[in-house]
């Protein structure tokens, strides 16, 4: 009954890339690519598709390696400071003045530093002469022909990315030239009609159910960055036969095809169905996740595409030949992990390379992961070192969040059939930073407020990367009791004696002895939408059956205030329409508001403002940062407690709506 | 007397870079480069100006997860297998088809999966109808409007180099471009009347004193790496006025210049002439070995070059700016590391970015280092793990020697007023190369064979580099007892015996259970001069006055040979001319002979055939790879040993000259 062929299958990831690697070497596509020669000045980064061995010698001569004068060691033996040796200068002389570098005349076999000389008048022969006060023996102060490279000597090996000292080796030893592996050309061919261009966007507006294409630019800048030369197709529409004949066109002229499915099912099943016609499909779906509906193939071409007469079996049989193509997932973050797990080992390969390996290391996971049962699955993780601990907290698992990729300090593989990953437990995680940057992150976990955003881009001149995770106010003092963060910001008001964040802080985290300084103040309130059609002017309109409410999750500073103040005038959560839809950030509750699914919820104002919404001010409340001693005290935060306390970052929050930095900065123990 | 002037400081490299970067700020040209907005598709790898922030939400609606029905979640409540619920579709209906991606009907608040509806037939209202037989929860299968960025959210920092998927981030919400730093403008000017390029070397040949460019090669290559745009000049020859000149032209159009002083004094004691003359020299001298004589200036610019109208002091005053200027030392390993010491932290700073650090390790020297007084001391290093241990070897100090750098994983800073390192200590290692590559490394200290270098061209196709330290037969069995190496070649012939190498084994590695590997037989015999014009026999010839001898260092197999049969048939060594002058490498021995520095050296035949020299043969020699059986049994040697055991790489090394591989791949335990 559907329009679409179900018929995904589960292949494991090792032998997916098994089949499509044999089907390769058997097309005879599978080879590192062959060698072009290049100017020295565009090698860099390239790979060296054969060693290189010196043509010539370097020094091509022995050479002075002092200023000084070129001499016979044997005629300076003898020299003292009491019965100096004199040289004659000039044509048929025993010294001869030499700059360093210079080449050493045939007769000489050592310099004599020229501070070590005295320069004497004219003597008979006319051509003056030097006077030294100390033998030198053989070979001093010269470099001799070859001291860095023999001709014939081997330089480089085969199979090397070239850095810019090894195209300063090459020119020395005499090329002009390096020979490097031509860079694997790769088509990236977007397909979907609900698919628009963002100059569209910026010209005519976004309709609902447009969806903005940049997997094509992902996995074009990641075939850069590989190493291959990419090139970006135009959007397909879903029609099976344009979808097709783009597919041709550009396998004749590329060593792969990438096709990207869009993000409806129904293109990825074109797709299949195009390899299946036009070559063979080798694996539809992969047990992976995100990334599931892999497809991998390969599609022949026919002999009339000239372009390709560089692949060594095109050249061998002038015939056929077969271009592998691999249908990606059109989720964003699917999308940019089968660039990660199947383009970056073929492009690899292609080059003579072994895959890339990124830094690993090992670190506790923060929250239990349940494996989905025969499939690998990746999750995106932050990463801090938190005192003597490093910790990794998974980011969101859905394929459509490419925020989680762009936050990711790294990704964990969880294997297909393992129990799934315990809490506290080790992985270990493939880094997408230097572990440098790791070193210098601050790990926050906590209610989110809008100026942990100004601060961290404050923190980026001060050598610092702030890491910040939703997890609400009590979230975060969870956290750090677990060691897992170095501060929490927390907006918990306690009923029993009206001050913020103490009380919580004395029972969550009885052991640690903690600092709370002070962040910002500001104000909560209703974010409604403009104009405030329903009226709604407090929390007593929250009981009327016309109005729908956004909340806040378990556990966050405002969903404890709105319980609090619900209770003291007495209105039941179950008489909140819309009490049950959770949202983690002020920002998402605003842009439910602005969407309508909503028509209010309890936030902070400048959340409002942002989205251009209206706002019905309740209270102000004080939000603190919540620091452990040990961490308020490293060098690490150092940077941050003195921008908090500094004029600058103040003045910048005081001109957000909706706050107050009167205090930040001040300091309670708890 | 010397034609030149000598005014060279001592300024520690934290001083000369304070110095520097003082004087840059006075003079308006250390703040970041303003920004630039560049297409999305041309900024991978640029840095944000300024923080990003989402323009559209993204999803920019409510969007279906799934392929299938979209419903009021209401009103699927009761649905069971038994009792089926029944949704009308068509224009009024409650149910409508949705892909995934597509926008949810406003009316509308969950998605049923299309597997889980049964179509129906036309009902009443003629539009048809689906049957669900489980109830949905509100927002069950949507992607909430917002849920991977809300229009306002922070994206990026600021200072932040885009990544593949930050690219996708930007597009998704709303940015067709990224503003990001302008690239830093670097003039490279290499200077030196001596210099050619190795274009013109390669068509006139190359003549003695003749010295190959590649300085501005490897620091225009290192620029380009470091996020900058280089202008390579060409050659200025050792002229005051051009190359002020050159200078002058250059400075109104970059951002820094850098101005290579040749190998010759003379050249540097322009540039500084010509700083002084055109701005301020701020520093002749820092004490860093190599690279010594730096110099750090600024230069100032008349208003007429309107080009450089973005630079921020520029705009603001439109009367003079300055321009950062460094001269560079002439030795191609000073001005490589010039580069990483001044050039790096200087654009990163442009760029808004910490200096880039490398990757760092501990590992135990294997030499002992004498520290120079009062200088930072740069030492280039190759770096292994041999069993437990990670072990830096230091490869040649030579400030000339550009290998020594290609060949480096990594370099080791010794402080000025240390009191240098000791064998065995523990130093820190910034590497060169992912720790990875070191963890792949096999490290051979030994003796000298040409089929080695072959060895490791076939080992980088099986994910193995092989590093070699020429350190002689006997060198290389020390370097296994210490636990420096995985494999010693050698060739130790034992007179008493006969036999090669066991009894040597026996002696230095008594507690070592070590296997020995044949690797090759080979011929050693005289490297003499083309046409052999000496007519040299055998060694008896080497007593002869008129014949120049050229020897390998002590503990070379080569060398023990040779004195064996010297004594044999009575000859002393202080007889021998040139006895005493030693080379590490056979092919060093053939360049010595080949620039007539001798007539003759012990040698292998394929460093005779290499250089085109003529060779008298003398005996066959059997040539061991020495392996403590621990690493012999273990995964990292594997490849290696099946090499050699394999027959594609016995045939290329029988296909060389003097080259027996027959045996190669037996085994002798010791």
């Amino acid at each position: 009954m559907s329009k679409r062929q179900v018929y995904l299958e589960d292949i494991p990831l090792e032998e997916a890339w098994r089949r499509f690697s044999t089907a390769m070497q058997s097309a005879g596509v599978w080879e590192a690519l062959p060698g072009e020669d290049v100017p020295l000045d565009e090698a860099l980064g390239r790979v060296t598709a054969e060693p290189v061995w010196a043509v010539l010698s370097s020094p091509g001569y022995h050479a002075s390696a002092m200023d000084g004068y070129a001499v016979r060691a044997a005629e300076t033996l003898g020299a003292t400071e009491t019965s100096p040796v004199r040289l004659r200068l000039g044509a048929e002389g025993q010294a001869k003045y030499v700059d360093t570098g210079d080449s050493l005349p045939a007769w000489a076999d050592a310099v004599i530093m020229i501070e070590q000389t005295q320069l004497m008048g004219d003597d008979a022969t006319g051509g003056g002469a030097i006077e030294i006060q100390a033998s030198v023996p053989p070979w001093s102060s010269v470099r001799p022909m070859g001291e860095d490279m023999v001709a014939t000597e081997l330089v480089l090996p085969a199979n090397h990315a070239l850095q810019p000292v090894d195209l300063g080796a090459l020119a020395g030893c005499g090329h002009a030239t390096a020979n490097v592996r031509r860079k694997p050309r790769v088509a990236v061919i977007p397909t979907g009609t609900e698919l628009v261009t963002v100059e569209q966007v910026n010209r005519d507006g976004a309709r609902p159910g447009d969806i903005i294409e940049y997997n094509s630019l992902v996995l074009a800048a990641q075939v850069r960055t590989w190493g291959g030369e990419p090139t970006r197709f135009p959007i397909v529409p879903d029609d099976y036969e344009r979808i097709k004949t783009t597919v041709l066109e550009a396998a004749t002229t590329h060593d792969l095809v990438l096709v990207n499915a869009g993000s409806s099912a129904g293109s990825e099943d074109f797709t299949a169905r195009i390899v299946k016609e036009l070559g063979t499909l080798l694996v539809h779906g992969v047990a992976v996740r995100p990334g599931h509906p892999v497809i991998l193939g390969l599609v022949e071409c026919g002999a009339e595409s000239g372009e390709r007469c560089d692949m060594p079996t095109y050249r061998a049989s002038r015939i056929t030949h077969h271009v592998p193509i691999i249908g990606v997932p059109g989720y964003p973050v699917s999308c940019a992990l089968t660039g990660e797990i199947f383009v970056e080992p073929l492009l690899s390969h292609w080059l003579g390379r072994p895959p890339r390996e990124k830094p690993k290391l090992q670190a506790a996971i923060t929250r239990k992961l349940l494996s989905p049962m025969g499939e690998d699955e990746w999750v995106r993780v932050t990463v801090g070192r938190v005192g003597e601990r490093t910790v990794a907290a998974p980011l969101s698992r859905g394929a459509g969040v490419i925020t989680s990729l762009v936050r990711a300090d790294g990704i964990v593989r969880i294997p297909r059939f393992s129990e799934g990953v315990d809490s506290g437990q080790s992985v270990t995680v493939e880094l997408y930073r230097d572990p440098s940057e790791i070193d210098r992150t601050i790990v926050h976990i906590g209610s989110h407020d809008l100026c942990l955003d100004l601060l961290s881009q404050f923190l980026a001149d001060a050598n610092r990367r702030l890491t910040s995770a939703n997890a609400g106010s009590l979230g975060g003092l969870v956290a750090l009791r677990r060691g897992e963060a170095h501060l929490a910001g927390s907006h918990l008001l306690d009923p029993a004696t009206g001050e913020y964040n103490v009380s919580y802080v004395k029972q969550y985290l009885p052991d640690v002895p903690v600092v709370l300084v002070t962040f910002v103040h500001r104000e909560q309130g209703l974010i409604v939408a403009p104009g405030n059609p329903k009226g709604v002017m407090g929390l007593a309109d929250l009981a009327r059956p016309d109005v729908g409410y956004v909340n806040r999750q378990r556990g966050a500073g405002t969903r404890i205030l709105l319980d609090y103040r619900l209770s003291q005038i007495g209105i039941p959560s179950d008489q909140v329409r819309g009490y049950r839809r959770e949202e983690y950030t002020h920002l998402a509750v605003a842009a439910a508001v602005q969407s309508g699914v909503a028509d209010c919820g309890l936030g902070i104002a400048a959340a409002a403002r942002a989205l251009k919404l209206d706002f019905v001010p309740l209270e102000q409340e004080r939000y603190d940062l919540v620091i452990p001693r040990a961490h308020y005290e490293s060098d690490l935060l150092r940077p941050l407690l003195d921008l908090i306390r500094g004029q600058e970052f103040q003045q910048a929050v005081s001109g957000l709506d909706g706050y107050d930095a009167t205090h930040m900065g001040e300091v309670r123990e708890a």
